[in-house]
C-alpha cells in the first residue's frame, strides 16, 4: 500500500509573486480550475491582505473551485488573518495559511524579537485562524536555518493551539538533502503530538536542490509537499511539482503517491509559463522542449534500438507529444537511416554510407539537418 | 584542509549535443578560453570520431587553450580512439574519454553483448587509449542502472589496464540521492585498486537531482564532476556547473573546494546561453535572472532591513551585479519607501500611507511598478 502525499500548489501565490508573472483575477480562475483538474490538493490562492486585487481573486477562486482545498496566506497578524478569513468566505473547502520567522536571523533581523515571543505570537494567530477555519496551517518561516530544538518547541505549541498542518520551509533554499531531511526527522523524534498534524514541506531552489530536499523530507515522515508548476517562485523558485511527482511515480519503491494526472502536467506546464511570462528552458526536467529529446549519435543509436536504453519515463506519461530525434553532426548512421526510413526512403548499406558522409558535410554546415534538407541530399 | 573537487567540464561535448546549440570551432575556442579564465580542470572538447568538424575543433582547441586538460570522448572502439589520439596531438595536458554500456538493459539492448564481453572490450579500449595518452578516462555507460557487483568488476579491471579516471554515470538520470552516494560507497568498498584513479561523477537532470545525486558522490569519495554551463546537455540536461560549485562554496562544512573563480559564473553562463542558443530560465538557480531578485512585501521588507534574511550568497560573489527588487502588488510600504528614497524622495509616514495606497491601486493594473510610473505616482 502506497502512503499518499499531498500536494499543496503554490503557484498563484509563491509563484505569483515573481517579477512579471502576475495575473488578473480572470487569469488567475483559469490556472487554478486547470490545477483542480491537474489533481492538486491544495491551492494556495494568495495573501489577500496585500492589495485588493489579491482579496478578490481569492474570493473568484473560491467560487469557481470547487474540489481542492483553497488556502490563503497571512502573517502571524489579526488583520492579515482577518483578510484571509472574509477572502474565504465562499469556498466549500478552506485553509489558513499563517506564520512568522522561526530562525535566530529573522527573530532578531527581522521582528526584532525573541524566541518566547515568536511563540507567543504563534499560538495567538493559530487560534485566531481557527475562529475562522477548521483547517490552519502554520509556517515557521526560515526553518531552514532555525534552532532545531526551538523549531520542535514552537510546532508542539502550535499543534496544541489548533493546527492542523505544519509546514518547515526552507525559505532561503540552504539546505542540503540529509540536513533538510533530519530536520522533518528531529521533528517527528522530538514533537509529542506530532501525529495530531500532517509537516509540510516547503524548499526553495537556490542551490539547485529543492526537488532532492522535498523527497528526503517526505522519506522521513512529511506527507505535504508546497510546489508550483515549473518550479517558478521567488528567486530562484520554488520546488517542481513536476519533478516531485514523477520522480515519486519512477520510483514506485520509495511507496509514496500522489492525486496528479501525469498526463497534464505538459499541458498544464505550457499554460502557466504562457500566462505567467516565465519561459521554461528547453533543459527543464519533465517539461522542457528537450526533456524527450535524443541527439548525439550513441544516444539516438540506443534509443532506436530500444527506448528504456535512454529513457526512464515514457513522454506520454506526462503529456508530452512524443520523443524526438534531431538530426546534427553528432548523429550516427542509424539514426539517418530512421528519418530516412520515415520520409518513404530506403537504401543498401553502401548508398547509405555515401548519404551519411554527404550528411556529415551538410551537418557541419547547417548545425541542424531537418526533413528538408535530407530531401535535397538524396535528390 | 579542504579537499580538492576536479571541475571536469563538458559543455562543449555533452551540451554542444543539444539541438540548436551547434558551435563552430571558432566559436567553441572562445567557450574554451572562457572555461579556462573560469578555472575549470578538464575540457571535454568534443567526440572527434563523429565528425570532421568535431575532430577539427578538438584540434584547436588543444592548440588555443594551455592550462586545463583537454579531454576527447570515444566509444570502446578502436577507430574512436585513434581518432581521438590524432585530434589531441596539439594539446599540452591531454586525456582520451573512452568507455562502452555497464548496465544489463544497455549490455543487452544496445551491445547484443555479455558482461564478459564488455570488460573485455573495455580493458583492450583502455589498453589501446593508454598507446596515445597517459591519463585515460573511462566511462561505465548508464552505471546509474548497472549491477553493483558487476560495475565493480568492471572498475577494477580498466583500472588494472591503466584507467586513470573511472565515471560512474547515471546516463539517464535515474538514480535518487542516496542511491547514487551508495553506488559510489559500494565502488570505494569493493574495488581493490580504486586508490590508483579517481572516481568521477556524471549526473542527467530528468528528475531534477543532479546537483544533490553529485554531491552524494562527492561525499562517498567521488573527486571529479562532470558538469555543464546552466546544466545545458542531452534531454533534461547534465548537471550544472555553477550550482555543484556554489553549493560546496556555501556549505563549506563539508570540506570541499574547487578551482573555480566563482565571479566569472555568471558572465560564462551569459555567454553559453547567448552562443549556444540556449536561454537560462528567470528561476534558474545562481544564474537565473531573478535568482537574485526580491519581490514579495515579506521578503523585501527582510531583505531591505537585513540581506542575510532572504540571501545565502552574496550576488556579487557569482559575478551578478546586484540584488533586485522589483515593485509589485505585492511590495509592502518599506520596500516602496526605500525605492521613493533612492529616486531621492522622503515623506513622513501619513504622506507615505497615502501614496502606498494609491500605489497598491496602479500595481493592481499595472502588475509591475518601475520608477516612470513611481515618479507619476508621486506627481
Amino acid at each position: 500500500m502506497s502512503q499518499r502525499i499531498y500536494i499543496f500548489d503554490t503557484t498563484l501565490r509563491d509563484g505569483e509573486q515573481v517579477p512579471g508573472s502576475q495575473l488578473s483575477t480572470e487569469e488567475k480562475i483559469v490556472v487554478a480550475k486547470e490545477l483542480e483538474r491537474l489533481g492538486v490538493d491544495i491551492i494556495e490562492a494568495g495573501f489577500p491582505v496585500s492589495s485588493p486585487g489579491d482579496f478578490r481573486s481569492i474570493v473568484e477562486i473560491s467560487k469557481a473551485v470547487t474540489e481542492p482545498v483553497i488556502c490563503a496566506l497571512s502573517r502571524a497578524k489579526k488583520e492579515d488573518i482577518d483578510a484571509a478569513g472574509e477572502a474565504l468566505k465562499f469556498a466549500k473547502r478552506k485553509r489558513i495559511h499563517t506564520g512568522i520567522g522561526s530562525s535566530d536571523i529573522h527573530i532578531r533581523n527581522k521582528f526584532n524579537s525573541t524566541r518566547d515571543q515568536i511563540v507567543e505570537q504563534a499560538i495567538a494567530a493559530v487560534k485566531h485562524a481557527r475562529t475562522y477555519v477548521e483547517d490552519v496551517e502554520f509556517y515557521a518561516e526560515d526553518a531552514g536555518r532555525a534552532d532545531l530544538a526551538f523549531l520542535a518547541r514552537l510546532t508542539e505549541a502550535v499543534i496544541n493551539a489548533g493546527a492542523t498542518v505544519v509546514n518547515i520551509p526552507d525559505t532561503t533554499g540552504y539546505c542540503l538533502p540529509d540536513e533538510y531531511g533530519n530536520k522533518i526527522k528531529y521533528i517527528y523524534e522530538h514533537v509529542s503530538n506530532v501525529h495530531k498534524a500532517i509537516i509540510s514541506i516547503h524548499c526553495h531552489n537556490d542551490l539547485g536542490l529543492a526537488t532532492a530536499n522535498t523527497l528526503a523530507g517526505i522519506q522521513q515522515g512529511a506527507r505535504q509537499v508546497e510546489v508550483t508548476i515549473n518550479g517558478i517562485g521567488e528567486r530562484a523558485g520554488n520546488t517542481s511539482l513536476e519533478e516531485v511527482v514523477m520522480a515519486l511515480q519512477v520510483h514506485k519503491e520509495l511507496g509514496f503517491e500522489t492525486n496528479i494526472n501525469a498526463k497534464r502536467l505538459f499541458p498544464v506546464s505550457q499554460l502557466v509559463s504562457e500566462m505567467m511570462n516565465m519561459p521554461v528552458q528547453a533543459n527543464k526536467a519533465i517539461v522542457g522542449r528537450n526533456a524527450f529529446a535524443h541527439s548525439s549519435g550513441i544516444h539516438q543509436d540506443g534509443f532506436l534500438k530500444h527506448s528504456e536504453n535512454y529513457e526512464i519515463m515514457n513522454p506520454h506519461d506526462v503529456g508530452v507529444p512524443e520523443s524526438s530525434i534531431v538530426l546534427t553532426a553528432r548523429s550516427g548512421r542509424h539514426a539517418l537511416k530512421h528519418r530516412l526510413e520515415l520520409l518513404g526512403f530506403r537504401y543498401d548499406k553502401p548508398t547509405l554510407d555515401t548519404i551519411y558522409t554527404r550528411f556529415l558535410d551538410m551537418a557541419d554546415v547547417r548545425k541542424e539537418v531537418n526533413d528538408k534538407d535530407l530531401m535535397e541530399l538524396v535528390r
